[in-house]
């Protein structure tokens, strides 16, 4: 987000007019229901944010088993993985013998965190050669996603595969999982805050930590919130973990309208601190 | 390796008495011929170095399709892969239905670098609960590799899994490629260098720069080498980039001896420095 002269204004928030410690002058919730982004468009999010995933296809020796290989990829309009591969390689022989295959794809898992909290698909379907009309898309599209293949682009012994979705799962953390529809899926859209998320993130953390106390205080009602940290933001709200001196809770907040852009969090959240000072 | 007082008179080679430009006044290679890691141990290396990966298994619904997961793994002794999970996730479920399954692994990608190029291993076989009497190791085997796993390691809703590797395919980077012999990955030993090969590789190209010169112009025969900087290195040797004014060569040299610690590796450069200087 850069500069944010407005909300950078709440370093200081002026603590004497909000509850301190105890439950009892917490304020009721003003904020609407905090809505999250549904399953199936965290999914398309997460599928927007990788080119790279491991493919599963079926060997024909050892006959049937599921192999696992290292695939880069694009997307179509409707979510659907397109491929450049080999056609020797084993992934390529296996879908032009049985075209059952799915594509695992999974967020980025910083050095110090636990990787099985972190977000992953694995996107189901039928893995057969583009058609000859779609090849150009196929082919953009692929470029898009992976600018270094331009120079093996057109090598005679690659061809464009895609993986037609037809079932979806979905795995968001510990107990956070389920079977999204592949029709929703493919009518969603990748969440407009995800490029800009990282920095939001970063930017609210280190310079309005103290806005975040007030949301916590006022919003969710945890009125011995001593400090707060954002951890997600999308275009319907945005993740935090209020700690007090005894607990650390997970807090979501719902924006006051969908957000598409950096510009409209921040005026989101000048919004929202606006608010809570006047209720306090 | 730390400070290396001994290799570190290298920072200023002879240069006199080594041939400069063009290649009549190139040495022979003295240098044993350059022995590799074979393809079962460079997969035993990359498996002992994650302890995460891609499970492919054999879904129900949608009947048959591969279907890719994220699992956390520990390894036995002969390098089959053991694993914790919970006994209702789809993994398990499709294992204990059909116990085919097979587990890809990657070596780590920096950002810039092309992720196609990176090593990988597919371990093929069957997945199947560990018997009650090897509980014990693959509990202990699974904590090693996985500590933050020590505080649900004694769910009741969770199993240990062993996958018996009967396949194995390797994929070092473009065209480097085998089918690898189950039996001779179960024999083989993850280099003994693995862990100390990142420092090595970093000392070797901060402060010996000229040393590697000094190897790519006498043992490689690459009269005009101007710079050359380390890329890898095994308990047989390492791998180099020589640069020319024209060029940029691959060069493997071998160790005088197996190498097992990074101590063996300086007195194996300090050897060699000394043997072309002799040479010179």
């Amino acid at each position: 987000m850069g500069v944010c002269p407005t909300v950078a204004g709440m370093e200081r928030p002026r603590e004497h007019q909000l509850p301190t410690t105890g439950g009892d002058a917490a304020p009721v919730p003003t904020a609407p229901p905090a809505r999250e982004p549904s399953h199936a468009e965290r999914c398309r999010t997460l599928v927007a944010g990788e080119q790279r995933g491991a493919l599963s296809t079926l060997a024909a020796d050892p006959a049937g088993y599921p192999f696992g290989s290292v695939v880069s990829f694009g997307l179509a309009d409707d979510g659907d993985p397109l491929f450049f591969v080999s056609t020797m390689a084993e992934h390529t022989q296996n879908a032009l013998r049985d075209p059952r295959a799915s594509l695992l794809l999974t967020e980025p898992v910083p050095d110090s965190a636990d990787p099985l909290a972190s977000g992953r698909v694995t996107l189901l379907g039928l893995l057969a050669p583009v058609a000859d009309d779609d090849r150009d898309v196929a082919r953009a599209r692929y470029l898009e996603a992976n600018p270094a293949a331009s120079y093996y682009i057109d090598f005679g012994d690659f061809t464009f595969l895609r993986l037609t979705v037809d079932h979806i799962r979905y795995v968001g953390g510990y107990g956070r999982m389920s079977w999204v529809d592949a029709a929703a899926y493919k009518r969603a859209e990748p969440d407009p805050l995800a490029d800009a998320a990282a920095g939001i993130i970063a930017h609210m953390n280190e310079d309005h930590a103290d806005a975040q106390v007030l949301f916590c205080r006022h919003f969710a009602g945890l009125a011995d919130t001593t400090a707060a940290s954002m951890s997600a933001v999308d275009r319907y709200g945005f993740d935090m973990v209020a700690v007090s001196a005894e607990h650390r809770t997970p807090v979501r907040l719902a924006f006051p309208a969908e957000c598409f852009t950096g510009d409209e969090v921040r005026k989101a959240m000048v919004e929202m601190v606006g608010e809570a000072r006047a209720a306090g």
